[in-house]
Protein backbone atom coordinates (compact mmCIF):
# COMPACT_ATOMS: atom_id res chain seq x y z
CA UNK A 1 0.00 0.00 0.00
CA UNK A 2 1.50 3.44 -1.02
CA UNK A 3 0.17 5.52 1.84
CA UNK A 4 2.77 8.33 1.23
CA UNK A 5 3.68 9.60 -2.52
CA UNK A 6 6.07 12.11 -2.81
CA UNK A 7 6.83 13.90 -6.32
CA UNK A 8 9.64 16.59 -7.00
CA UNK A 9 10.78 18.76 -9.95
CA UNK A 10 13.51 20.96 -9.62
CA UNK A 11 16.20 18.51 -8.20
CA UNK A 12 18.38 20.60 -10.51
CA UNK A 13 17.35 23.73 -11.41
CA UNK A 14 17.43 24.21 -14.90
CA UNK A 15 15.34 21.86 -15.45
CA UNK A 16 11.94 23.34 -16.18
CA UNK A 17 9.43 20.47 -17.48
CA UNK A 18 9.22 18.95 -13.62
CA UNK A 19 9.68 22.26 -12.09
CA UNK A 20 6.37 23.81 -14.12
CA UNK A 21 4.25 20.70 -13.74
CA UNK A 22 4.94 21.06 -9.74
CA UNK A 23 4.00 24.77 -10.28
CA UNK A 24 0.96 23.47 -12.01
CA UNK A 25 -0.26 20.81 -9.72
CA UNK A 26 0.08 22.91 -6.51
CA UNK A 27 -1.41 25.71 -8.22
CA UNK A 28 -4.14 24.06 -9.88
CA UNK A 29 -4.09 20.92 -7.92
CA UNK A 30 -4.02 17.21 -9.40
CA UNK A 31 -6.68 15.52 -11.80
CA UNK A 32 -9.35 14.77 -9.14
CA UNK A 33 -8.82 10.86 -10.53
CA UNK A 34 -6.00 10.64 -8.30
CA UNK A 35 -8.08 12.36 -5.02
CA UNK A 36 -7.74 8.63 -3.12
CA UNK A 37 -4.14 9.30 -3.15
CA UNK A 38 -1.72 11.46 -0.72
CA UNK A 39 0.42 12.81 -3.01
CA UNK A 40 3.07 15.62 -1.25
CA UNK A 41 4.66 17.93 -4.77
CA UNK A 42 7.54 19.95 -3.96
CA UNK A 43 10.39 21.72 -5.71
CA UNK A 44 13.79 20.26 -4.41
CA UNK A 45 16.35 23.14 -5.00
CA UNK A 46 14.17 26.54 -4.85
CA UNK A 47 18.05 28.17 -4.74
CA UNK A 48 19.63 26.44 -8.18
CA UNK A 49 15.87 27.17 -9.71
CA UNK A 50 16.11 30.80 -8.57
CA UNK A 51 19.65 30.98 -9.92
CA UNK A 52 18.61 28.81 -13.55
CA UNK A 53 21.49 27.02 -13.04
CA UNK A 54 21.61 22.91 -12.21
CA UNK A 55 22.96 23.26 -8.84
CA UNK A 56 25.02 25.52 -6.91
CA UNK A 57 27.30 24.22 -5.46
CA UNK A 58 27.14 19.89 -6.31
CA UNK A 59 25.04 17.75 -7.63
CA UNK A 60 22.17 17.31 -5.69
CA UNK A 61 20.98 14.34 -7.16
CA UNK A 62 24.25 12.38 -6.23
CA UNK A 63 23.94 13.34 -2.46
CA UNK A 64 21.83 10.87 -1.23
CA UNK A 65 23.91 7.99 0.01
CA UNK A 66 24.07 6.95 3.57
CA UNK A 67 27.84 7.76 3.32
CA UNK A 68 27.39 11.77 2.22
CA UNK A 69 24.12 12.25 4.01
CA UNK A 70 26.49 10.92 7.36
CA UNK A 71 29.04 13.60 6.12
CA UNK A 72 29.94 16.93 6.56
CA UNK A 73 30.08 19.29 3.48
CA UNK A 74 29.57 21.83 3.77
CA UNK A 75 28.45 22.27 0.05
CA UNK A 76 24.53 24.05 -0.74
CA UNK A 77 23.59 20.82 -1.62
CA UNK A 78 25.07 18.47 0.75
CA UNK A 79 23.33 20.74 3.57
CA UNK A 80 20.33 20.25 1.47
CA UNK A 81 20.32 16.69 0.92
CA UNK A 82 20.14 16.51 4.90
CA UNK A 83 17.58 18.79 4.73
CA UNK A 84 15.28 17.01 2.25
CA UNK A 85 16.28 13.24 3.72
CA UNK A 86 15.04 14.64 7.32
CA UNK A 87 11.32 15.60 5.82
CA UNK A 88 10.75 13.23 3.10
CA UNK A 89 12.68 9.94 4.69
CA UNK A 90 15.04 9.22 6.42
CA UNK A 91 16.94 6.85 4.24
CA UNK A 92 16.25 3.66 5.34
CA UNK A 93 13.16 4.16 7.20
CA UNK A 94 11.10 6.40 5.28
CA UNK A 95 8.34 8.27 5.74
CA UNK A 96 8.08 8.11 2.09
CA UNK A 97 6.15 5.33 0.75
CA UNK A 98 6.95 5.99 -3.33
CA UNK A 99 9.06 8.72 -4.68
CA UNK A 100 8.72 10.02 -7.67
CA UNK A 101 11.82 12.83 -8.84
CA UNK A 102 11.15 14.67 -12.42
CA UNK A 103 14.16 15.32 -15.16
CA UNK A 104 14.72 16.24 -18.05
CA UNK A 105 17.35 15.71 -20.43
CA UNK A 106 19.41 18.07 -23.39
CA UNK A 107 19.25 14.13 -25.16
CA UNK A 108 16.33 12.83 -27.69
CA UNK A 109 15.07 10.29 -24.87
CA UNK A 110 11.75 10.72 -25.47
CA UNK A 111 9.49 10.08 -22.00
CA UNK A 112 12.21 7.71 -19.94
CA UNK A 113 11.23 6.22 -17.20
CA UNK A 114 14.04 5.15 -14.79
CA UNK A 115 13.73 2.15 -12.69
CA UNK A 116 16.46 0.66 -10.25
CA UNK A 117 14.96 -2.23 -9.04
CA UNK A 118 13.93 -5.59 -10.93
CA UNK A 119 11.39 -6.74 -8.49
CA UNK A 120 7.26 -6.99 -8.54
CA UNK A 121 6.61 -3.60 -7.96
CA UNK A 122 8.88 -1.65 -10.35
CA UNK A 123 8.61 -4.53 -13.56
CA UNK A 124 4.50 -4.26 -12.43
CA UNK A 125 5.04 -0.35 -13.11
CA UNK A 126 7.13 -0.55 -15.69
CA UNK A 127 4.90 -2.83 -17.73
CA UNK A 128 1.95 -0.22 -16.79
CA UNK A 129 3.17 2.85 -17.81
CA UNK A 130 4.90 0.93 -21.20
CA UNK A 131 1.09 -0.03 -22.08
CA UNK A 132 -0.57 3.24 -21.18
CA UNK A 133 2.53 4.88 -22.54
CA UNK A 134 4.15 3.13 -26.03
CA UNK A 135 6.25 5.76 -26.51
CA UNK A 136 7.80 5.76 -23.17
CA UNK A 137 11.53 4.06 -23.16
CA UNK A 138 11.71 2.23 -19.64
CA UNK A 139 15.77 2.24 -18.26
CA UNK A 140 16.65 -0.24 -15.69
CA UNK A 141 19.72 0.89 -13.27
CA UNK A 142 19.79 -1.93 -11.48
CA UNK A 143 23.74 -2.58 -10.93
CA UNK A 144 23.85 -1.71 -7.38
CA UNK A 145 21.32 -1.99 -4.76
CA UNK A 146 18.61 0.85 -4.40
CA UNK A 147 19.77 2.31 -1.40
CA UNK A 148 23.52 2.34 -2.64
CA UNK A 149 22.60 4.61 -5.12
CA UNK A 150 23.03 8.44 -4.32
CA UNK A 151 19.58 9.79 -6.03
CA UNK A 152 17.16 11.99 -4.19
CA UNK A 153 13.96 9.46 -4.98
CA UNK A 154 15.90 6.52 -2.92
CA UNK A 155 14.89 7.94 0.24
CA UNK A 156 11.92 6.54 -0.64
CA UNK A 157 10.82 2.94 -0.14
CA UNK A 158 10.52 2.88 -3.98
CA UNK A 159 12.05 5.25 -5.82
CA UNK A 160 12.01 6.53 -9.65
CA UNK A 161 12.65 9.33 -12.10
CA UNK A 162 11.15 10.61 -14.91
CA UNK A 163 13.75 11.89 -17.57
CA UNK A 164 12.37 13.61 -20.70
CA UNK A 165 14.07 14.98 -23.73
CA UNK A 166 15.15 16.35 -26.01
CA UNK A 167 14.99 20.18 -24.23
CA UNK A 168 17.82 22.45 -23.39
CA UNK A 169 18.81 23.67 -20.24
CA UNK A 170 16.39 26.65 -19.10
CA UNK A 171 14.08 26.59 -21.39
CA UNK A 172 10.71 24.77 -21.09
CA UNK A 173 9.06 22.97 -24.54
CA UNK A 174 5.52 22.24 -24.57
CA UNK A 175 6.07 18.85 -26.34
CA UNK A 176 8.80 18.04 -23.09
CA UNK A 177 5.88 19.27 -20.54
CA UNK A 178 3.43 17.60 -22.21
CA UNK A 179 5.33 13.82 -22.01
CA UNK A 180 6.17 14.56 -18.63
CA UNK A 181 2.30 15.16 -17.56
CA UNK A 182 1.50 12.34 -19.37
CA UNK A 183 4.03 9.97 -17.90
CA UNK A 184 3.48 11.53 -13.84
CA UNK A 185 -0.07 10.59 -14.99
CA UNK A 186 0.66 6.96 -16.38
CA UNK A 187 2.38 6.12 -12.58
CA UNK A 188 -0.11 7.76 -10.47
CA UNK A 189 -2.62 5.63 -12.52
CA UNK A 190 -0.62 3.06 -11.55
CA UNK A 191 -0.75 3.75 -8.14
CA UNK A 192 -4.11 3.72 -7.59
CA UNK A 193 -3.93 0.45 -9.50
CA UNK A 194 -1.50 -0.97 -6.67
CA UNK A 195 -3.37 0.44 -3.97
CA UNK A 196 -6.81 -1.14 -4.89
CA UNK A 197 -5.04 -4.55 -6.06
CA UNK A 198 -5.94 -4.62 -9.25
CA UNK A 199 -5.82 -8.16 -10.92
CA UNK A 200 -4.93 -6.08 -13.96
CA UNK A 201 -1.47 -5.71 -12.90
CA UNK A 202 -0.76 -9.47 -12.54
CA UNK A 203 -1.63 -9.49 -16.23
CA UNK A 204 0.09 -6.74 -17.80
CA UNK A 205 2.81 -8.33 -20.76
CA UNK A 206 6.37 -8.08 -20.48
CA UNK A 207 7.57 -5.16 -21.98
CA UNK A 208 10.87 -3.66 -23.50
CA UNK A 209 13.50 -2.18 -21.37
CA UNK A 210 17.24 -0.94 -21.26
CA UNK A 211 19.73 -1.91 -18.91
CA UNK A 212 22.49 0.78 -17.94
CA UNK A 213 26.40 -0.47 -19.57
CA UNK A 214 28.38 2.34 -18.70
CA UNK A 215 29.92 5.58 -19.60
CA UNK A 216 31.51 6.28 -22.99
CA UNK A 217 34.07 9.30 -22.68
CA UNK A 218 34.99 11.55 -25.87
CA UNK A 219 38.13 10.68 -26.99
CA UNK A 220 40.24 13.60 -25.29
CA UNK A 221 43.97 14.85 -26.76
CA UNK A 222 47.11 15.22 -24.72
CA UNK A 223 46.14 18.36 -23.08
CA UNK A 224 42.49 16.58 -22.14
CA UNK A 225 40.67 18.56 -25.19
CA UNK A 226 38.42 16.66 -27.41
CA UNK A 227 39.24 15.24 -30.59
CA UNK A 228 35.90 14.93 -31.77
CA UNK A 229 31.82 15.75 -31.60
CA UNK A 230 28.97 13.03 -31.28
CA UNK A 231 28.69 12.03 -35.32
CA UNK A 232 25.34 13.29 -36.69
CA UNK A 233 24.18 9.38 -37.30
CA UNK A 234 23.89 8.89 -33.61
CA UNK A 235 22.60 12.41 -32.70
CA UNK A 236 19.14 12.60 -31.59
CA UNK A 237 19.36 8.74 -31.48
CA UNK A 238 18.53 7.75 -28.33
CA UNK A 239 17.96 4.07 -27.94
CA UNK A 240 18.69 3.18 -31.48
CA UNK A 241 20.67 0.19 -31.94
CA UNK A 242 24.69 1.80 -32.63
CA UNK A 243 26.13 -1.22 -34.56
CA UNK A 244 29.32 -2.38 -34.87
CA UNK A 245 31.30 -0.61 -37.13
CA UNK A 246 28.85 2.12 -37.53
CA UNK A 247 30.58 5.48 -36.73
CA UNK A 248 29.62 7.72 -33.10
CA UNK A 249 32.16 10.20 -33.22
CA UNK A 250 33.31 12.42 -36.24
CA UNK A 251 37.01 13.76 -35.59
CA UNK A 252 37.69 17.58 -35.76
CA UNK A 253 40.47 16.33 -38.25
CA UNK A 254 37.62 14.85 -40.14
CA UNK A 255 38.02 11.02 -39.11
CA UNK A 256 35.05 8.76 -37.79
CA UNK A 257 35.76 6.71 -34.89
CA UNK A 258 33.36 4.00 -34.93
CA UNK A 259 31.68 1.59 -32.27
CA UNK A 260 33.65 -1.18 -31.78
CA UNK A 261 31.71 -3.62 -29.49
CA UNK A 262 31.24 -7.26 -30.16
CA UNK A 263 27.51 -6.20 -30.37
CA UNK A 264 24.83 -3.33 -30.52
CA UNK A 265 24.38 -1.17 -27.87
CA UNK A 266 21.55 1.12 -27.39
CA UNK A 267 22.99 4.37 -26.75
CA UNK A 268 20.95 7.36 -24.61
CA UNK A 269 21.91 10.46 -22.41
CA UNK A 270 23.50 11.00 -26.26
CA UNK A 271 25.17 14.18 -25.78
CA UNK A 272 23.69 15.43 -22.44
CA UNK A 273 25.03 18.82 -21.94
CA UNK A 274 25.04 18.31 -17.82
CA UNK A 275 28.37 15.68 -18.68
CA UNK A 276 30.12 18.49 -20.39
CA UNK A 277 32.63 18.49 -17.74
CA UNK A 278 32.85 14.48 -17.19
CA UNK A 279 33.33 14.08 -20.98
CA UNK A 280 30.69 11.69 -21.52
CA UNK A 281 29.73 11.40 -24.34
CA UNK A 282 26.67 8.92 -24.11
CA UNK A 283 25.61 5.63 -21.66
CA UNK A 284 25.43 2.02 -23.38
CA UNK A 285 22.52 -0.11 -22.49
CA UNK A 286 21.75 -3.63 -23.78
CA UNK A 287 17.91 -4.43 -24.70
CA UNK A 288 15.95 -5.95 -22.54
CA UNK A 289 12.93 -7.67 -21.91
CA UNK A 290 11.40 -6.55 -18.24
CA UNK B 1 39.67 46.73 -48.96
CA UNK B 2 39.29 44.30 -46.02
CA UNK B 3 43.15 44.11 -45.06
CA UNK B 4 42.65 43.16 -41.11
CA UNK B 5 40.05 40.72 -40.56
CA UNK B 6 38.93 39.44 -37.06
CA UNK B 7 37.09 36.41 -36.48
CA UNK B 8 36.00 35.38 -33.08
CA UNK B 9 33.96 32.60 -31.28
CA UNK B 10 33.40 32.19 -27.42
CA UNK B 11 31.95 35.55 -26.57
CA UNK B 12 29.25 33.46 -24.53
CA UNK B 13 31.04 30.88 -23.01
CA UNK B 14 28.64 28.23 -23.54
CA UNK B 15 28.09 28.67 -26.70
CA UNK B 16 30.54 25.50 -28.44
CA UNK B 17 30.27 25.66 -32.14
CA UNK B 18 31.70 29.00 -32.45
CA UNK B 19 34.46 27.84 -29.99
CA UNK B 20 35.08 24.51 -31.54
CA UNK B 21 35.93 25.95 -35.16
CA UNK B 22 38.25 28.64 -33.87
CA UNK B 23 40.09 26.02 -32.17
CA UNK B 24 40.17 23.68 -35.28
CA UNK B 25 41.39 26.66 -37.36
CA UNK B 26 43.91 27.92 -35.01
CA UNK B 27 45.21 24.11 -34.85
CA UNK B 28 44.77 22.79 -38.40
CA UNK B 29 44.57 26.25 -40.48
CA UNK B 30 42.20 27.88 -42.14
CA UNK B 31 41.18 26.36 -45.50
CA UNK B 32 43.85 27.23 -48.29
CA UNK B 33 41.32 29.39 -50.75
CA UNK B 34 41.66 31.76 -47.94
CA UNK B 35 45.46 32.19 -47.82
CA UNK B 36 45.00 35.94 -49.04
CA UNK B 37 43.49 36.90 -46.34
CA UNK B 38 44.79 38.49 -43.00
CA UNK B 39 42.08 36.43 -40.62
CA UNK B 40 43.09 36.98 -36.77
CA UNK B 41 41.26 33.89 -34.70
CA UNK B 42 40.53 33.66 -31.37
CA UNK B 43 38.51 32.90 -28.36
CA UNK B 44 36.85 36.25 -26.73
CA UNK B 45 36.04 35.21 -23.37
CA UNK B 46 38.24 32.13 -22.38
CA UNK B 47 37.01 32.45 -18.57
CA UNK B 48 33.83 32.12 -19.60
CA UNK B 49 34.50 29.25 -21.59
CA UNK B 50 36.24 27.61 -18.76
CA UNK B 51 33.41 27.73 -16.66
CA UNK B 52 30.91 26.87 -19.83
CA UNK B 53 28.82 29.24 -18.87
CA UNK B 54 27.66 32.06 -21.14
CA UNK B 55 29.26 34.97 -19.11
CA UNK B 56 30.57 35.35 -15.64
CA UNK B 57 29.18 38.46 -14.28
CA UNK B 58 27.55 40.55 -17.26
CA UNK B 59 27.01 39.68 -20.88
CA UNK B 60 30.21 40.52 -22.66
CA UNK B 61 28.24 40.86 -26.09
CA UNK B 62 26.34 43.99 -24.95
CA UNK B 63 29.43 45.48 -23.33
CA UNK B 64 30.66 47.43 -26.32
CA UNK B 65 29.09 50.74 -26.02
CA UNK B 66 31.49 54.33 -26.40
CA UNK B 67 29.71 54.77 -23.03
CA UNK B 68 30.39 51.17 -21.47
CA UNK B 69 33.81 50.97 -22.93
CA UNK B 70 34.82 54.54 -21.30
CA UNK B 71 33.10 53.46 -17.79
CA UNK B 72 34.74 51.66 -14.99
CA UNK B 73 31.92 48.94 -14.11
CA UNK B 74 33.81 46.23 -11.87
CA UNK B 75 32.24 43.03 -13.82
CA UNK B 76 34.98 40.95 -15.54
CA UNK B 77 32.92 41.69 -18.85
CA UNK B 78 33.37 44.84 -18.38
CA UNK B 79 37.32 44.76 -18.15
CA UNK B 80 37.20 41.89 -20.73
CA UNK B 81 35.66 44.73 -23.14
CA UNK B 82 38.13 47.12 -22.58
CA UNK B 83 40.98 44.93 -23.08
CA UNK B 84 39.39 43.81 -26.01
CA UNK B 85 38.67 46.65 -27.35
CA UNK B 86 42.20 47.85 -26.90
CA UNK B 87 43.57 44.48 -28.87
CA UNK B 88 40.89 44.80 -31.93
CA UNK B 89 40.01 48.17 -31.99
CA UNK B 90 39.46 50.64 -30.85
CA UNK B 91 36.35 51.31 -31.34
CA UNK B 92 35.55 54.37 -34.04
CA UNK B 93 39.49 54.39 -34.76
CA UNK B 94 40.15 50.81 -35.24
CA UNK B 95 42.54 48.59 -36.74
CA UNK B 96 39.99 45.99 -37.60
CA UNK B 97 38.66 45.92 -41.00
CA UNK B 98 35.89 43.55 -40.58
CA UNK B 99 34.79 41.60 -37.51
CA UNK B 100 33.50 38.75 -37.66
CA UNK B 101 31.56 37.17 -34.09
CA UNK B 102 30.44 33.60 -34.19
CA UNK B 103 27.60 32.09 -31.88
CA UNK B 104 24.84 29.86 -31.13
CA UNK B 105 21.05 29.93 -30.25
CA UNK B 106 18.42 27.37 -28.54
CA UNK B 107 16.17 28.70 -30.72
CA UNK B 108 16.21 26.85 -34.31
CA UNK B 109 17.11 29.48 -36.15
CA UNK B 110 19.21 27.46 -38.56
CA UNK B 111 22.60 29.36 -39.93
CA UNK B 112 21.53 33.08 -40.05
CA UNK B 113 23.71 36.22 -40.64
CA UNK B 114 23.36 39.35 -38.02
CA UNK B 115 24.25 42.14 -40.22
CA UNK B 116 23.77 45.73 -38.48
CA UNK B 117 23.51 47.44 -41.03
CA UNK B 118 21.97 48.54 -44.59
CA UNK B 119 24.89 49.57 -47.04
CA UNK B 120 26.80 48.51 -49.87
CA UNK B 121 29.14 45.79 -47.69
CA UNK B 122 26.48 44.77 -46.03
CA UNK B 123 23.75 44.54 -48.68
CA UNK B 124 26.43 42.47 -50.98
CA UNK B 125 27.37 40.23 -48.28
CA UNK B 126 23.78 39.23 -47.32
CA UNK B 127 23.16 38.69 -51.22
CA UNK B 128 26.56 36.73 -51.70
CA UNK B 129 26.07 34.55 -48.47
CA UNK B 130 22.45 33.91 -49.64
CA UNK B 131 23.30 32.69 -52.96
CA UNK B 132 26.18 30.54 -51.47
CA UNK B 133 23.85 28.92 -48.81
CA UNK B 134 20.39 28.97 -49.87
CA UNK B 135 19.60 27.59 -46.56
CA UNK B 136 21.05 30.68 -44.84
CA UNK B 137 18.56 33.52 -43.11
CA UNK B 138 19.03 37.30 -43.18
CA UNK B 139 18.58 39.24 -40.05
CA UNK B 140 18.79 42.78 -40.51
CA UNK B 141 19.12 44.70 -37.25
CA UNK B 142 19.55 48.11 -38.67
CA UNK B 143 17.23 49.96 -36.21
CA UNK B 144 19.75 52.29 -34.47
CA UNK B 145 23.37 53.05 -35.55
CA UNK B 146 26.50 50.57 -36.10
CA UNK B 147 28.15 52.36 -33.42
CA UNK B 148 25.13 52.43 -31.13
CA UNK B 149 25.30 48.74 -30.68
CA UNK B 150 27.25 46.94 -27.48
CA UNK B 151 27.59 44.02 -29.36
CA UNK B 152 31.54 43.07 -29.99
CA UNK B 153 31.92 43.03 -33.72
CA UNK B 154 31.18 46.51 -33.78
CA UNK B 155 34.68 46.89 -32.63
CA UNK B 156 35.31 46.40 -36.52
CA UNK B 157 34.85 49.21 -39.60
CA UNK B 158 32.74 46.11 -40.37
CA UNK B 159 31.13 43.82 -38.10
CA UNK B 160 28.55 40.91 -38.25
CA UNK B 161 27.69 38.14 -36.34
CA UNK B 162 26.77 34.23 -36.95
CA UNK B 163 24.31 33.10 -35.21
CA UNK B 164 23.22 29.03 -35.97
CA UNK B 165 20.88 26.63 -33.97
CA UNK B 166 19.28 24.68 -32.67
CA UNK B 167 21.76 24.36 -30.06
CA UNK B 168 21.96 23.51 -26.24
CA UNK B 169 24.09 25.64 -24.22
CA UNK B 170 26.98 23.29 -23.88
CA UNK B 171 27.03 21.22 -26.21
CA UNK B 172 28.22 20.51 -29.29
CA UNK B 173 26.12 19.18 -32.01
CA UNK B 174 27.97 17.81 -35.93
CA UNK B 175 25.00 20.00 -37.87
CA UNK B 176 25.41 23.16 -35.91
CA UNK B 177 29.12 23.11 -36.48
CA UNK B 178 28.86 22.31 -39.93
CA UNK B 179 26.60 24.81 -40.83
CA UNK B 180 28.52 27.30 -38.64
CA UNK B 181 31.53 26.15 -40.47
CA UNK B 182 29.36 26.57 -43.90
CA UNK B 183 28.49 30.13 -42.99
CA UNK B 184 32.25 30.78 -41.85
CA UNK B 185 33.70 30.19 -45.42
CA UNK B 186 31.05 31.78 -47.41
CA UNK B 187 31.83 34.95 -45.36
CA UNK B 188 35.55 34.73 -45.90
CA UNK B 189 34.67 34.00 -49.88
CA UNK B 190 32.80 37.04 -49.97
CA UNK B 191 35.86 38.76 -48.65
CA UNK B 192 38.35 37.61 -50.99
CA UNK B 193 35.53 38.45 -53.61
CA UNK B 194 35.74 42.01 -52.32
CA UNK B 195 39.22 42.73 -52.09
CA UNK B 196 39.38 41.40 -55.86
CA UNK B 197 36.73 43.89 -56.16
CA UNK B 198 34.92 41.43 -58.13
CA UNK B 199 32.53 42.56 -60.69
CA UNK B 200 30.24 39.57 -59.66
CA UNK B 201 29.25 41.17 -56.46
CA UNK B 202 27.30 43.60 -58.55
CA UNK B 203 25.29 41.63 -59.95
CA UNK B 204 23.80 39.91 -56.88
CA UNK B 205 20.08 39.58 -57.44
CA UNK B 206 18.07 41.26 -53.87
CA UNK B 207 17.89 38.75 -51.14
CA UNK B 208 15.07 37.58 -48.96
CA UNK B 209 15.88 39.17 -45.16
CA UNK B 210 14.59 39.81 -42.00
CA UNK B 211 14.42 43.19 -40.15
CA UNK B 212 14.47 43.24 -36.42
CA UNK B 213 11.20 44.21 -34.41
CA UNK B 214 10.76 44.05 -31.39
CA UNK B 215 11.46 41.58 -28.43
CA UNK B 216 8.03 40.04 -26.78
CA UNK B 217 7.80 38.80 -23.32
CA UNK B 218 5.90 35.85 -22.01
CA UNK B 219 2.55 36.94 -20.10
CA UNK B 220 3.61 37.03 -15.97
CA UNK B 221 1.18 36.95 -13.44
CA UNK B 222 1.51 39.61 -10.90
CA UNK B 223 4.05 38.10 -8.68
CA UNK B 224 6.40 37.82 -12.31
CA UNK B 225 5.51 33.99 -12.67
CA UNK B 226 5.50 33.10 -16.09
CA UNK B 227 1.48 32.23 -16.99
CA UNK B 228 2.41 30.55 -20.40
CA UNK B 229 4.82 28.83 -22.73
CA UNK B 230 5.60 29.05 -26.09
CA UNK B 231 2.88 26.93 -27.86
CA UNK B 232 3.90 24.01 -30.02
CA UNK B 233 3.08 25.47 -32.85
CA UNK B 234 5.63 27.92 -33.02
CA UNK B 235 8.18 25.79 -30.80
CA UNK B 236 11.50 25.66 -33.89
CA UNK B 237 9.20 27.63 -36.51
CA UNK B 238 11.73 30.75 -36.35
CA UNK B 239 11.53 32.81 -39.62
CA UNK B 240 7.59 30.92 -40.12
CA UNK B 241 4.90 33.44 -40.38
CA UNK B 242 3.25 33.96 -37.46
CA UNK B 243 -0.47 34.98 -38.56
CA UNK B 244 -2.70 37.17 -36.68
CA UNK B 245 -5.24 34.85 -34.67
CA UNK B 246 -2.78 31.92 -34.89
CA UNK B 247 -1.59 30.71 -31.19
CA UNK B 248 2.00 31.46 -29.91
CA UNK B 249 1.45 30.58 -26.54
CA UNK B 250 -0.12 27.56 -24.39
CA UNK B 251 -1.00 28.75 -20.63
CA UNK B 252 -0.70 26.43 -18.20
CA UNK B 253 -3.99 26.51 -17.41
CA UNK B 254 -5.09 24.93 -21.06
CA UNK B 255 -5.70 28.32 -22.64
CA UNK B 256 -4.05 29.62 -25.78
CA UNK B 257 -2.88 33.33 -26.14
CA UNK B 258 -2.56 33.70 -30.00
CA UNK B 259 -0.66 36.82 -32.31
CA UNK B 260 -3.02 40.25 -32.25
CA UNK B 261 -0.93 41.86 -34.69
CA UNK B 262 -2.23 43.22 -37.72
CA UNK B 263 -0.41 41.33 -40.18
CA UNK B 264 2.04 38.36 -39.77
CA UNK B 265 5.34 38.45 -38.19
CA UNK B 266 8.25 36.32 -38.13
CA UNK B 267 9.66 35.13 -34.82
CA UNK B 268 13.04 34.33 -34.58
CA UNK B 269 14.89 33.76 -31.35
CA UNK B 270 11.88 31.49 -30.07
CA UNK B 271 12.17 30.39 -26.54
CA UNK B 272 15.99 30.90 -26.34
CA UNK B 273 17.46 30.09 -23.29
CA UNK B 274 20.13 33.08 -22.69
CA UNK B 275 16.81 35.06 -22.41
CA UNK B 276 15.09 33.32 -19.81
CA UNK B 277 15.49 35.70 -16.81
CA UNK B 278 14.38 38.66 -19.34
CA UNK B 279 11.63 36.55 -20.01
CA UNK B 280 11.52 37.21 -23.94
CA UNK B 281 9.61 34.77 -25.44
CA UNK B 282 10.68 35.77 -29.01
CA UNK B 283 11.58 38.28 -31.62
CA UNK B 284 9.25 39.46 -34.04
CA UNK B 285 10.72 40.90 -37.41
CA UNK B 286 9.22 41.83 -40.61
CA UNK B 287 10.20 40.41 -44.13
CA UNK B 288 12.15 42.55 -46.74
CA UNK B 289 13.76 42.75 -49.64
CA UNK B 290 17.35 42.98 -48.81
Amino acid sequence: MLNTITLTGGTHGNETSGIQLIRDWLKFGLPSRFSALNVDCSLANTAAIAANVRFLDEDLNRQFTTERLAGDNPAREAVLAKELNQKFGPKGNTRTDFFIDIHNTTSNMGATLIVLENDDFNVKLARFVKQAMPEANILVEDEKAFADHGYLCTVGKKGVMIEVGAQPQGVLREDVYQLTLTMAEAILDFCVAWNNQDAALNELPPCEAFRLGYELKFPLDEDGMRKAMIHHSIQDQDFIPLLPGAPMFRGFDGSDYVWDGEKETYPHFVNEAAYHKLDVAFSTSDRIEF
